[in-house]
């Protein structure tokens, strides 16, 4: 089996890591395959990831979302899951995609950096103590629903931030116990499945969550989970979305892997704001296909 | 916080993976600390790995270990846990350790390439095609004992390898379910805790197992485990050690990462084989303690 070189770079946010690959001309990686994308994220065998991230020039690749991108976003976030599949986007690895660009790039992030997503162009922003926000757009609170484990249930609450949640408040995180397997659902009201978080107040503004995402299984951040988890307490606290004008409500929400904000600027914005730390550089030798 | 660029390697032996440092002449990495350690072992914070290996010639570092084995080896593994602790060394560690040291080092393995570890001096040799073998030494069959799951009940075997193991031959390899905590065991024959084996056959001189690791859960290789497996099952089958001058008794051992064998050469000696592979390097931003 013979190798390949290709530069990487590994970054975290709130403990969701990705390996990211450098393409930004498009010549080198627009071959990537199922099988290499999950060479480059299995723990052991390779470099370890939830995902990879292709960076390259929205001129320079003719995927469709790039392509239509062009006028609004220089870059292009061609995101890849563990298991080799294209994925549309992920908020956490948006906001380590923009340290990327910032740290080795040489972007300057000023007045908000547009990044071209398979969801749409989504705009990061620095704050002025380093940590970097993504606006994930709106999110709608459904029906109340189930969550079950094991013979305890809970009510919850159906929240659509493009993929499914199910957000629960317990009393204590420990509550749910250790979740080897999905918590039972309601599969009419999530017939391709649900995230499901389970929340605990902590203060005034300020939550803590657990999170079995489907497919991943418990995992130590999730981004959309976090504006799920945002919108569903705001709500639950009786506040409405800030009018044109009114200043952000931003709430502090806590996840295994870190420390993360939720800023509901309008009733059509949540801004995702957390770290994002780039921790190691270097050469993968990938295999053949 | 400041950050120190620190040179990596990642490698691994059937999946079990280590986060290489090269400090060849002692220089850089005496100070490692273990919040060091245990950040690069960090699979999603850091750069992720079941242990570090700082790698150090034994002229360059007072480790009584490296002082002792001076005369008779030029390179000291030293070998720390992923929670940061000192350990004394590792079979599938050794033999990715001594593919550094000729892929890396410009060490030339002919006639047997001897490595300092913890536990004495190690002798890792390359066969033709590529995989690296290192003696463990001798293994000592104990007492029958038993091991639970659930409410099944196996017989086992007690083989200590320097570790204790509890050897356990069964009819499928799912036949122990989901392994999220350990096998209840007998608290009598290991104080310490045990490495619980669950073996089934493939054919002559062909086994298969899983293996529970104390303070490490389910994972996807052990070599000292495969010794044991080895061991437990050439009595099994009723075969006796070589004598000397008599060629080696070798079984095929898979593992959940890859394939190993194990040769009996004589009563004292264990030779741990298989692959070891160098997947990436580069540099870790490794954070100040």
């Amino acid at each position: 089996m013979s190798n390949r070189e290709v530069p990487f770079v590994k970054g975290h946010g709130t403990e969701n890591d990705f390996v990211l690959l450098p393409d930004h001309d498009g010549t080198a990686l627009a071959d990537l395959s199922p099988a290499q994308v999950a060479w480059l994220c299995d723990r052991r065998a390779g470099v370890g990831g939830d995902g990879v991230i292709r960076v390259v020039r929205t001129d320079a690749t003719d995927d469709p979302a790039a392509v239509a991108a062009r006028e609004q976003a220089e870059w292009f976030m061609d995101y890849r899951n563990a298991d080799g599949s294209v994925a549309e986007m992920c908020g956490n690895g948006t906001r380590v995609f923009a340290q990327y660009l910032v740290t080795h790039a040489g972007v300057d992030p000023t007045g908000g950096l547009p990044i071209a997503t398979r969801d749409g162009v989504k705009v990061a922003t620095f704050t002025d103590d380093g940590r970097i926000g993504v606006d994930l757009g709106s999110a709608r609170v459904l029906a109340d629903t189930e969550v079950s484990v094991g013979e305890r249930s809970w009510p919850a609450t159906h929240v659509d931030v493009g993929n499914p949640h199910a957000v629960v408040f317990v009393d204590d995180l420990d509550d749910a116990g250790p979740l080897h397997e999905s918590p039972a659902y309601d599969e009419v009201a999530y017939p391709d499945g649900v995230n499901v978080e389970f929340v605990v107040r902590r203060g005034p503004e300020h939550v803590a969550f657990r999170v079995f995402e489907r497919g991943s299984g418990e995992t130590r951040s999730c981004g959309t989970g976090a504006c799920a988890v945002m919108l569903a307490t705001v709500l639950a606290d009786g506040r409405v979305a800030p009018a044109p004008g009114e200043g952000a409500v931003t709430y502090r929400v806590d996840v295994p892997g870190g420390e993360l904000a939720v800023a509901w600027t309008d009733e059509e914005h949540l801004v995702l704001i957390g770290p994002a730390v780039l921790v190691a550089s270097g050469v993968a030798h990938l295999p053949d296909d």
